[in-house]
């Protein structure tokens, strides 16, 4: 086939890039960096109520790096692609260690089934949990996409993402990855996602973006769900909310989701409703729910960039140099909701406003500082009792390069 | 020597690969995933007895990454060669860790005495254990190999690769790597083994392979010698037979090793014996053997590879594609046995049926379908208790990139 | 920007790099291994003095990788900088993870700021710490600059290197890293070094060195500080002098340091004095001191090679090649010196004399060979008695190749 080998043309193009000359080859050598500093303090209330259930206060100062990440993948012999990506961050942590993230093989039929992938991935639920973390608008993903969406999973999908303005993708998955918010390592889902753009103009510039998401969790013998978060910042050392552990045979999970990009003004929101269906005896089944909306607002004239159902890479008109150049600035406002309450259980309600400004050096580059104010009411569950609103704040920034 | 630097050309040829003009620095960029999926059932006999002894039954669906592997390697300054290679895959499971596993540094002394190589690689022994396992004909190697070929292990050989027909390493080794199927870390082995082609026509496409293997394994103190194995499924929870530790001053492998390609046709056949030295008052020496021997078919009319005493990557005539090429297709059958018992030890008796198809769409990318049905008798060790035959009947798929 | 893409020149130049024709973007693919082996004996009242406290005795035989690092690093956009470097050496022990090293990101600002950096990184002390485990001159730093200096830590700090002659760099610096020689975790570090050469002759053949590092450690509610050592051998396995857990506040460290280069003749010395502050009760203040000095020749002509306040890479006038060239050859002597006796405080004093042969095939080979008598007396801590002086003696190998 290639017996003297092809030639790979090696450049930068917002990332490590080598092609062959006929695009049958191509490769990406990827990675990203994002150090974390957060500050964060809470009502005398919230880390009493805490404390009395045997969790650390939400007090302190603390430093991480949240992702530290290198990846290899690319596209061979035009059909086969692969990816395999890696996560270093969780080794920085006393007994932490390295955690595999995107690893899997695929072919693209070139047929309208799409694309078959087999290996880790995002299991197809929600916007905000599918676009990468990259790119989200905020430090860290709403609380209700974070806890309820399936996230990374073993599995087998077929991923149509061609189309011009429609997407959508299907599959089963299996074991979970790391250390997931879901207590049970042997659950099953089936879940599948479709987007359409209603709206598109000046080369997307100016879109309209709606989708849905399904998933149905199966859920064997003696495992269990439970659902918690903390606030929208990883730093912080306790759950604010818990469902604690629930016997339960499944759940249904339904999303939708839009986004509307007017230039440099941009809207987005989801809602996610969970049906967990409780082992008999174990109580009425329960419906809980979540949803966020935000707004961005680009002072420098940028917009959102949308592909292929997730939002991407930003690049500034004028990268930022001593000479001149500001770069990207960003302002956003996000407000989000996960209710965990619902029939006996009493996990708590959570929300949380979010104030961001984000600055992007260069289309790889990116400063990011948020204000985060959580509130709980109305939980008692795992030996912690909120009644009347508690709060916390949290400032964090975050430095980031990505290629 | 180059001030100003050496280009490099960067190119594909079944892999990613760097030169520079004169060739003195040769740079491969590797990797490889595997991703599993099996089936696994038993006969009730075989789970109830497995289960008597405490031990999962072999039961179930599931799916790993077999091997998501990383390597960079080269050739420096002509005669300096090192190799750096780290499998993930082991960091998907709970607790589990990184696994450097190919790590070594070396020189070309351009003499009979061929290279030295320091660090961590496999000692040498036995043609299936050296073949890459990008290469194997089945998903794993044959039973007895995998058990008693000292695999990884820290030391320091000589190679002597370069012969048109024949090859020789030998060397000392240390520490062995990960969770060796020997339960003793402080083991050393002195290792070698050599390969000749007494017949080598049509560059490769015809030839006669035969080789020989000898180790002696050093045992000092406390330490004990352990055989176990699984039947030819990674995915299977437990160990069919199992000699439970032995009290032994060292042991004495002897391999022998033949192989014969006939065009798409080609037979493969190994014999491993080991004598294994008990200490004072813990019984008489022990006699363990293992064989196998298959036969592999291309359909398509490609050949196994043969390279420097091992096999190696096969390219299908035409790669697949939707506009007509099929790759190539493979059809193998295997026969192996591993035979633990000897004197008073009854770890059993293991045999294997294994029937494969292999697809290489094109010379990165395999599908592997295997059918194993295992076959243990007369075992009485570690609580489990089988007299009669019982049986394990495995189905199991790997999808590989690997460059 | 680039939409098209920039391209990359892919080279060697004494490791792998890649670099746009405007160097914007600048990016480097390092790696290193080092494969040690090591004989070791002790005195037999220091073996006694060791089992007594609970401690294993410094006899035997051992190999180990010490590092096998890969790591990722460039300029890009000209003024944005990061590296991303991992330790894959750890792994290879039972129950070790991977330990991620230099990982940071930064900016040049292009004024006499100099660069500022941002995570994980050498907190600036000490020129033997802060130079490279590929260029120091014996296989292991000095005992005192090993216990004493910060090593590497979370933080944020400054870095002037662009000057001729002068360096500065001064920061802030939070967790530490893997399992450092301190037992408390939550400790905070204000460091800062200077470095100035009073002599620069022919290209920096002939050169003198001086610099000076101040570091202030805060130490918090019940976290403790402890220094210890093993000799200059890493796979040695105790330590001989230990103060065991100190109940402090804080301690106050001073640095000096200087070198000669007088073409293949160097000299290199520092001094580092630490003063302890315990908590009230615990006992009066502390002053702990460590030394070292060594000279090097280089019997081939070479010279040590200075950059930017550290040592760098050597490259030998001849590679060596079984054509001719033999290397550079470089002999070596050191005395270091720890004290951690003060006050009441007998964690003991150990010397240690290592005489050092390195051998550079090329710029990215090197094998060195040490042998290391330490000198262990007046020492009472943790149930290790020493007073006479008690021995070890240590011949040691390291194969090394890093790019």
């Amino acid at each position: 086939f290639c017996a003297e080998g092809e030639d790979l043309r090696f450049y930068w193009d917002e990332g490590l890039k080598l092609d062959s000359a006929d695009k049958n080859f191509r490769l990406r050598i990827g990675g990203r960096i994002q150090a974390d500093w957060a500050a964060i303090a809470a009502s005398d209330g919230l880390d009493s109520a805490l404390e009395a259930g045997g969790q650390e206060p939400i007090e302190g100062f603390g430093t991480e790096f949240r992702r530290m990440r290198i990846n290899f993948q690319g596209d061979i012999y035009r059909d086969v692609f692969f990816k395999a990506q890696i996560d270093f961050a969780p080794a920085f942590e006393e007994g932490g260690a390295v955690e595999p993230k995107d690893v899997y093989v695929g072919y693209h039929t070139g047929t309208d089934l799409g694309d078959v992938m087999l290996g880790q991935y995002f299991a197809p639920f929600s916007l905000e949990a599918m676009t990468s973390s990259n790119y989200i608008t905020f430090m860290e993903r709403s609380i209700g996409i974070d806890v309820m969406a399936p996230s990374r999973r073993m599995g087998a999908s077929l991923f149509n993402g061609a189309g011009e303005r429609l997407t959508w993708q299907a599959g089963a998955f299996s074991t979970s990855e790391g250390e997931p918010d879901y207590d049970n390592e042997d659950n099953w889902f089936a879940a599948g996602r479709m987007t359409f753009l209603p709206w598109l103009e000046d080369d997307g510039e100016r879109l309209a973006h709606v989708g849905a998401s399904y998933a149905h969790q199966f859920v064997s013998g003696d495992n269990e769900i439970r659902y918690r978060a903390r606030p929208e910042a990883h730093l912080a050392p306790s759950r604010l909310v818990d469902t604690d552990t629930l016997d339960a045979d499944g759940s249904d999970l339904a999303g939708l989701e839009a986004a509307l990009v007017l230039g440099p003004l941009s809207f987005q929101a989801e809602y996610v409703g969970n049906w967990v269906h409780r082992d008999d005896g174990a109580g009425d089944d329960l419906y809980l729910q979540s949803y966020y909306a935000f707004v961005s607002w680009f002072l420098t004239g940028e917009h959102r960039v949308y592909k292929s159902g997730v939002f991407s890479r930003v690049s500034p008109n004028n990268n930022f140099s001593p000479q001149g150049g500001m770069g990207a600035w960003e302002l956003a406002v996000r407000w989000s909701s996960l209710d965990l309450n619902s029939q006996d259980v009493r996990g708590g309600k959570l929300q949380d406003v979010t104030a961001g400004v984000n600055w992007y050096l260069n289309p790889n580059t990116r400063v990011m500082l948020n204000y985060v104010h959580a509130m709980v009411t109305d939980r008692d569950s795992d030996g912690v009792v909120i009644d009347d609103r508690e709060s916390a704040d949290i400032v964090q920034m975050r430095f980031q390069v990505d290629w």
